[in-house]
């Protein structure tokens, strides 16, 4: 199993193409749509937002209902999210526009949209765009990474991923993309993320395989707590690959499993990176926790704290913040046990043993901070369970690009 | 029931001194003593971070199993959290220091730290520093008002408040100070409050009377999430006004409980406008939820959404970012029937009806987030129950304070 290069369009028989079609910016990339040549088994995650975007509902039910997909159309700009009944419709006006270039049924057409939430999508402007992307839709490398261009919004740097891997002695491909960058904080899923594969699998397998990885990749990222209404995978599987399909656990399953964890966790820890404003990709790592679950929980707990991320951000070795974040989580544990330590390319120091501070050098704590990647790792010696959470620290940046995010 | 001048030692009997020890920083009022001239029944709220600074255990302690104390002292620059035994040793030593200087039990002696976690205080200078403090006790307005000022770290004002009322024919009084203005998401009190009264009143009325009104006060503002290691509010009651001991619910609880309530909402309130970086008072008030718990979570949730904060800092009318965070709080509602409103001394405006926008004035809007107190009012149209949460706006400067805050 090796990295690839490519995205959504990496697998056998998936197509991409994007346009700008002035949804809400002119001059803009702001439209993608992925296509699979063949029927796709789908499977899907999304936000547990009370909150749900119209697209995100759509999907919800076709997820559900139909065994497959043939495309997905993404849009940037608006999210079409706190849109009511009309926003409804216009989502299914989006998906019938698609499905009628595509000359396919519309519920074999998912959407997604991202941006502002609030407004309505001029659906004149989104059904041109669809008519002019059907016909520019292309199977090579290039095409897939303009689609990942086209859904960003706040993100400095596209996000794809694809890796290759052998089942029943066919080579198989699995690739994703997806976008950040604000309101991060995924629960079951992330902003707009696709992965397509041209493995053969059965769609209960899917979306096992789907739901089980989502809990150590895109759940455990997040930019600032806030839970998007918009929050979606997509897992297409297409079988052109011509590999045995997969029905049931074993192998070829768990196979199937560590490539898409391959990819999923790559394209997470890209979003964490590349949050609003963010320098740094900060990387918490719980070991010696009690259960699972808990270790997740702290891990999550260090990566969201405010005063953990702008203590990253200025270099500063305030342990102290990370063992209160630990201690708010909700866990219960022996403070007087836990050790933090700090890692990065440029080393590893343990600033506190047994809940207080030890005689470490500022010096050196400051320059393995003063690092785009930067790992805390807390030991609670409490059990033998670990969890990794991603995040990014706070930054001028990230109360600039908010504080007036709409204009 | 007004409210009157001064804080902790606008009631009877009650003296109050500062020093600068030089515990953190020279030349910085750092040290404060308040202490009763008669043994006060003592009640008490603490942090519920599993990371407890070694004066929250001993004030826990010293709440539970004695009837009264004489006096709290507080320190700010070093928190005493994270300090394993050695901390308490020191704490212990540090109360010790106190009641010999005041020739009393240690045991009447609380203790409240803020500041740095995970260092050590220098007993030398705090026991220097204790023994300055016990002859300057002052039972004026002005020695009140100085010990507020003591106990700031990133406070930009001191924080207190008074009010008289009448219980049995006397007039009783009753006053409290404060401080953040960071690490603020108290959960089951505040970080280093202090209220004195001298009413009479049972530890066990006087208890009941503090853990209901912080449900409604101190556990409904916000900085940053961040539930420190050392919240800690203190209640003395003197009985020195010689009004007649309240003992039992009834009429003279009720107004002993209203005057509480005036002193701890304006002390929470001032708080949440003195948050760090803040220049906006956030007000969220959450209308006709189905429960009252589903009304303050909603309404905790929309003041700590790092996007809310950043809009309301870019006076940005994103009232999605509202809907969303109400959607994430984890209560249940009809996204399709909420009503979401701005309001300030500029004039109030309906951003949306029913979950969708109305064609509303932007420049109006702008103009309402402008001000420095702004009010979100979400109407969930599900009930009669309602909740208010205070928080403030999320700015460069609350990054500028954290990104170094140690040194």
């Amino acid at each position: 199993m090796e990295y690839t290069a490519g995205g959504v369009t990496a697998a056998k028989g998936f197509m991409a193409a994007s346009a700008a079609a002035g949804i809400k910016y002119e001059n803009r990339q702001d439209m993608a749509l992925v296509y699979s040549q063949a029927p796709a088994v789908t499977a899907g995650t999304f936000t547990t937002n009370v909150v749900k975007a119209a697209p995100v509902r759509w999907d919800m039910e076709l997820v559900k209902t139909e065994e497959t997909a043939r495309a997905l159309v993404f849009n940037s700009g608006i999210a079409n999210a706190g849109t009511g009944q009309e926003g409804v419709k216009i989502n299914e006006a989006m998906a019938g526009a698609v499905a009628e270039a595509l000359e396919v049924d519309m519920r074999q057409v998912l959407t997604a949209s991202t941006g502002v939430i609030g407004m309505q999508i001029p659906l004149d402007k989104f059904a041109a765009g669809a008519k002019a992307l059907a016909p520019a839709l292309s199977d090579t490398l290039e095409a897939g990474t303009r689609a990942a261009k086209a859904i960003m919004t706040t993100d400095t740097v596209s996000k794809e991923c694809a890796v290759t891997f052998t089942i029943g002695g066919k080579t198989v491909t699995l690739g994703g993309m997806s976008k950040g960058s604000g309101m991060i904080h995924p629960n079951m899923a992330t902003m707009l993320a696709l992965v397509t594969t041209d493995a053969a699998i059965t769609k209960e397998m899917a979306q096992k395989a789907l739901s089980a990885d989502v809990k150590t990749t895109f759940n455990m990222i997040s930019v600032d707590r806030d839970t998007s209404t918009n929050d979606t995978l997509i897992l297409m599987a297409n079988g052109l690959s011509e590999a045995p399909v997969i029905d049931r656990e074993g192998p070829e399953f768990d196979t199937f499993c560590r490539a898409l964890h391959m990819v999923t966790e790559t394209l997470a820890k890209k979003m964490a990176a590349d949050g609003e404003g963010a320098t740094k990709l900060l990387t918490a790592k719980v070991v010696h926790a009690a259960a699972k679950e808990d270790a997740a929980v702290l891990a999550k707990s260090v990566i969201t704290s405010n005063l953990v991320k702008t203590a990253v951000y200025g270099s500063d070795a305030n342990w102290g913040r990370i063992l209160c974040a630990l201690g708010y989580s909700g866990v219960s544990f022996d403070p007087d046990r836990v050790d933090v330590t700090i890692e990065s390319s440029a080393g590893s120091l343990m600033l506190a043993k047994n809940g207080m501070a030890t005689d470490f050098s500022e010096e050196l704590a400051t320059e393995i901070l003063s690092q785009k990647e930067v790992i805390v790792v807390a030991d609670m010696k409490a059990g033998d369970q670990e969890a990794t959470a991603w995040g990014c620290d706070l930054t001028y940046d990230y109360v600039k690009i908010n504080g007036d995010y709409r204009s």
